[in-house]
């Protein structure tokens, strides 16, 4: 039984084609159509072969869909559901993977009132983009958290369900406002702190940009792979969850300051008992199966 | 041609574990003596059998060495030079792996005054510590920074070169102080951020520590690796370069407070410059054999 048997992409960068590579491995007779604002991504899309059409407009994506996935950057999600509106099958499905849910639900229902809207999040990616940068595993066991508005029906969040548990995915279900907070902690001021560190670092006087490149291996390099992440996404999802960042930003430079003054003041044992208690955080995440245990990431070394 | 025909090796953890393993691996005709001020990590490592000799004192482990390595927090080199003085033969070499060199150097040169000293410091690790942790290909490809006095002798820093030559290294030679300033930005302040952020995100009343764990994939889990490194060791390291990461630390708050009035004023343009801009380093790091190219630091995803 396929929860879905004709399936719209919107947005074919990295998120988008690894969906739709998921779908041609796990629901091999599920019809994909694919459709990107930009034409040199469609055509690229059309070599790699991927979708079974590739539309010219959101309009013609989604005229026969039964589940309608936004694969956009969250800022771009009110003006292409604004595009297909009209196109939309009363009945279909939408949802989409963007990384800030309380906003896109609102510009999402906005856009499309009428619409059975069921917003997803897997959580899952990596530092490339683009149609390329797809595969079929990037959901294996990672979580996709579900946010569905009150008034969404039960058979269509289990559909939603059953379709991202066939990309290996794991899901939960909250309310968009506690995901907004959530995910400010374990994602967005992550990225945030490593694109200001990579920014801090290359503007030095005294340390040439050579310099922190050679010896980036101390752990400066750890911060290079979320900082090379796709700049139109971050953006928009620091615009988009504004609030839930603000307030984890604060607390990241309150607790910052605190080690600076322990620095400062020679106070070593602050310093230890912090460093002592964030190694028990790194076990239970391997433990739980989200980090690999192998040593530095398991780098070759060779 | 051997630099060193007997090798102590004083500090048994990772790193000192590693060079034992490279030693074996390199210059197999060399004898490795070893000796760690606890006496578990001793029998552990008359156990593993990577050094010929496990002494019982600092002053037993040197008494017959060309070359002594201490590989010990950069808080404890103080003591244990002091303890080994006496025994320690008048043409031996003096080396070290710390991370931060300028107070090192003062200690060893206190307590030894009349030692030939050329300090090291190999930009390497992973997060695992003690004598298990170690493997001989640790130091492959990676830079190591040689910081020698000026009174030192061109023949005694050549000898250390082709050490750590034959151990994989590529070797650079700068003064202490700058050492200190460069590393301060690639390796101390990064650490202290990743520390800072793992503690922020465990210490949430809105967020459990259960979520924080199972959304790790965001982004989060990438830093709980370097927060998983060693208490003793980095409680010494912000110590001893104090002056240079309260100076790094400057210069990353700042960057950051602009960030997040950049987000508090919708000011999307100015992220989305430095967002663009820090993708360059990453390439960079790459195309100079200091990271992995693969996506996702090559995590299975399987």
């Amino acid at each position: 039984m396929l929860p879905f048997a004709s399936i719209t992409i919107i947005g074919l960068g990295l998120i988008g084609s690894s969906i739709a590579h998921g779908v041609k491995a796990s629901m091999p007779t599920a019809r994909i159509t694919g459709y990107d604002a930009d034409p040199s991504v469609r055509a690229r899309v059309q070599e790699l072969g991927f979708c079974d059409d590739v539309a010219d407009s959101a309009g013609a994506a989604v005229i026969d869909a039964d589940l309608v996935l936004l694969c956009v950057p969250v800022g771009a999600m009110a003006a292409i559901a604004a595009d297909m509106a009209e196109d939309l099958p009363e009945d279909a499905i939408i949802s989409d993977v963007g990384s800030s849910k309380g906003n896109v639900i609102a510009s999402l229902q906005a856009a499309l009132p009428r619409a059975r809207i069921i917003p997803a999040h897997p959580v899952a990616g990596t530092e490339h983009s683009g149609p390329d940068a797809g595969f079929a595993t990037l959901f294996n066991d990672r979580w996709c958290i579900l946010t569905p508005p009150d008034d969404a029906q039960e058979g269509d969040i289990e559909r939603v369900r059953a379709f991202w548990e066939k990309l290996g995915a794991n899901i939960e279900i909250m309310d968009a406002k506690h995901h907004d907070l959530v995910l400010a902690v374990t994602s967005h001021l992550p990225h945030l702190i490593a694109y200001t560190i990579v920014g801090t670092a290359s503007d030095l006087e005294d340390v040439t940009r050579s310099e922190v490149i050679k010896y980036s291996a101390g752990g400066f390099r750890d911060f290079t792979r979320i900082a090379a992440s796709d700049p139109t996404m971050w953006r928009d999802v620091f615009m988009s969850n504004k609030d839930a960042v603000l307030e984890m930003l604060q607390r990241f430079s309150e607790d910052l300051t605190a080690l600076q003054r322990a620095i400062r003041w020679d106070k070593g044992d602050e310093l230890f008992d912090l460093f002592t208690k964030t190694r028990a955080i790194r076990r239970r995440i391997i433990e739980e199966g989200q980090d690999d245990a192998a040593p530095d990431f398991g780098r070759s070394h060779e």
